[in-house]
């Protein structure tokens, strides 16, 4: 929990007085949030956009003030947190359950920051089963579709029904192929009538903070 | 009416004893429906998996028996109908705001026939304007993102807020750029985050049931 608090709050200094701030979800963002309350205390005037309702209660409870897309032009700034990152800033997201909400904020980011302690960071993406968003409508078939590229999903459960997301989707959590090229697979997914979208971010991410082994800060760049 | 009765109807003497047929929506496949309707009294035997609540009533109401995506392993055949069809068998579909369930339905198919009088056929796809469908999250920046690949969308709206798809989600209607390939227009919509799906279906269809100047009916394949 150190780790993650460590990277977390170290995030908060990219956000600046008069931002749109992209607020992601997870344990690790959970520290950034945390502080940017306490820098809005302290006088910061931010707006947040949350990724999740969960985020959205944090965000209230802490005091930070909250718009819609409805009301800017852009976001600033998008942070978020990943469950695997690979050396070209590649990642896999979607364990939360709210990947399409954090792939539209992160893409619709100037800048977006990823917060992952060591144990995200892998040589190749893959030993956490890839997130697919479906729609309900037909999701055997889509299944099938899925499986017929070569991934292995399974449905993902809660208390022994599909888990639906904020959208009201399911989702598969797959098994990707050993040697599958990431942007490739992003695109044959995004292909498939019922995928809503799927947990990769290729080509997103501008910086990762994490920790080196001897648990200092380090920045990753593209 | 005449014209989209001949071709509906013509599309009809495709389905077989035992098939189970993906039926489309809209004003021609309307014929193809009914016609089933009759050759189900007459005893043909097949299940039909419809691609909207309003073919599922009308199905219902001729006696054609349903079935669903867990009781199947595939789809023989689909019959829908087109806002647009080009000389590639490309086609615009999602006028009547089912596209992503008709196109799930097609892409399932082992056959996807279309059925359009004279007047859905053109040179060139883009006068009908292409319905793109989008998560209502954030939809905001999604129109954006479209208008950033070189579409001009409008929301779709139903008596002045804007209309829901089954899915619970919204339509943009898009001017597309006149030289566009649709393959990849396909692929950069389907590549942005909050876009569910959109109308064109390039590469799906196997037979086009048309009239000709002189009201003959013509079949246009791959």
């Amino acid at each position: 929990m150190v780790d993650k608090k460590i990277v977390g709050e170290k995030a908060a200094e990219f956000v600046k007085d008069g931002m749109v701030v992209g607020l992601g979800t997870g344990s690790t963002v959970f520290y950034t949030i945390q502080k940017l309350g306490q820098l809005v205390k302290e006088g910061l005037s931010i707006k947040g956009i949350p990724t999740s309702v969960q985020t959205e209660e944090l965000a209230k409870e802490l005091g930070i003030p909250l718009t819609s897309f409805s009301e800017i032009e852009s976001i600033d700034i998008a942070i978020d947190g990943a469950d695997e990152v690979n050396s070209e800033l590649e990642l896999i997201k979607g364990g939360g359950g709210a990947l399409l909400r954090e792939k539209i904020i992160a893409r619709a980011a100037k800048i977006f920051i990823v917060v992952a302690d060591s144990s995200k960071r892998v040589e190749k993406l893959g030993a956490f089963r890839l997130p697919v968003e479906v729609i309900t409508f037909g999701y055997e078939m889509t299944e099938k579709h899925i499986r017929a590229i070569g991934l292995v999903p399974e449905i993902r459960l809660n208390g022994g029904t599909p888990f639906i997301t904020d959208n009201g989707n399911y989702i598969f959590d797959c098994q990707i192929p050993e040697h599958v090229q990431p942007e490739m697979l992003e695109r044959m997914l995004n292909m498939i009538p019922g995928v809503v979208e799927n947990g990769l971010f290729v080509g997103m991410t501008d910086l990762v903070i994490t920790l080196d082994q001897e648990k200092n800060v380090v920045m990753l760049r593209r």
